[in-house]
């Protein structure tokens, strides 16, 4: 993993793709997959997520204020949905689906070996917590797998369905 | 335009669209380019985006806390791209780019006709308003467009580039 300038990141979310989210709460890691996040600035890099308080991440992520946001691309899809699909209460997730905990370098929760980005989060505002799960984190650090060359990643689109990155069009703009 | 039911918003947000988004000021219909946004509920429809106070739209949603979230298929990327490098302080951007307001049915600020899917929405939470230009939007009407069939979104990844929605899949899945 190679560091990421933070002020890239917007690139790698930006586009919407499906996530994972580590945590670590009293010494067991876990991680959840999650679709509802976004931008909020570019930097320091700040991310609103929707972690719904049916998940198990849930207490971890507001007991322990940190997080790791890691991007699969799709080779992962099927292990993304798995995942999805049970509960770090019942389950060690990295066993079961033989993903790799990779230390983080400013927060406790792993990164995911296997993903192409690795983002180190810590949450800086919980105002919307209690109303809408809603949780605002800071990106502190950023990683990429430079030996995953152009990765695709994939987005959900409801009931198992996933839309996959396709051609890549570039037209001119100011934007950033 | 069709109605569409509430509870399948999610599945137009989630995959992560660049939308665009209309407001009415003081009589005036403005278009803004958005790509920050996310679901923050199923039903009602809940939406996290932030607008930021340098936009035009800033003050009109602020003070108005309705809009419309338009959803643009790909034949109208370089319309879009062209609708985010201008301001509605200069111009009248429904008429510069050829696009068609249909009046809403809940709010004031007008459907993009052009659009395949229209969301009809009203403020809900100004918490996060001051400090991260976030407003919480609930969904109160939904639209699509039948005649565009398999519509392909596209999804911003920084500095004019984009990327077209590719293949879909379909996994083994027990999430909404």
């Amino acid at each position: 993993m190679k560091n990421l300038t933070l002020a890239k990141v917007y690139q790698l979310l930006e586009p919407g793709p499906v996530v994972l989210l580590t945590t670590t709460h009293k010494g067991r890691a876990n991680v959840m997959t999650m679709s509802w996040q976004t931008m909020v600035e570019f930097e320091p890099p700040l991310i609103a997520c929707v972690v719904s308080n049916a998940n198990h991440s849930f207490a971890a992520l507001r007991a322990t204020k940190e997080c790791v946001i890691a991007i699969p691309a799709l080779e992962l899809a099927s292990k993304v949905v798995a995942i999805g699909n049970c509960s770090g209460k019942d389950v060690d997730k990295f066993k079961r689906f033989g993903l790799t905990p990779a230390p983080a370098e400013r927060v406790t929760p792993p990164l995911v070996a296997e993903c192409f980005a690795n983002l180190e989060c810590r949450v800086v505002d919980t105002h919307l917590v209690n109303k809408f799960n809603l949780f605002v984190l800071e990106v502190l650090k950023a990683w990429s797998d430079p030996a995953q060359k152009n990765p695709k990643t994939i987005h959900h689109c409801g009931h198992g369905r996933f839309v996959v990155d396709g051609e890549l069009i570039k037209l001119k703009s100011n934007m950033p």
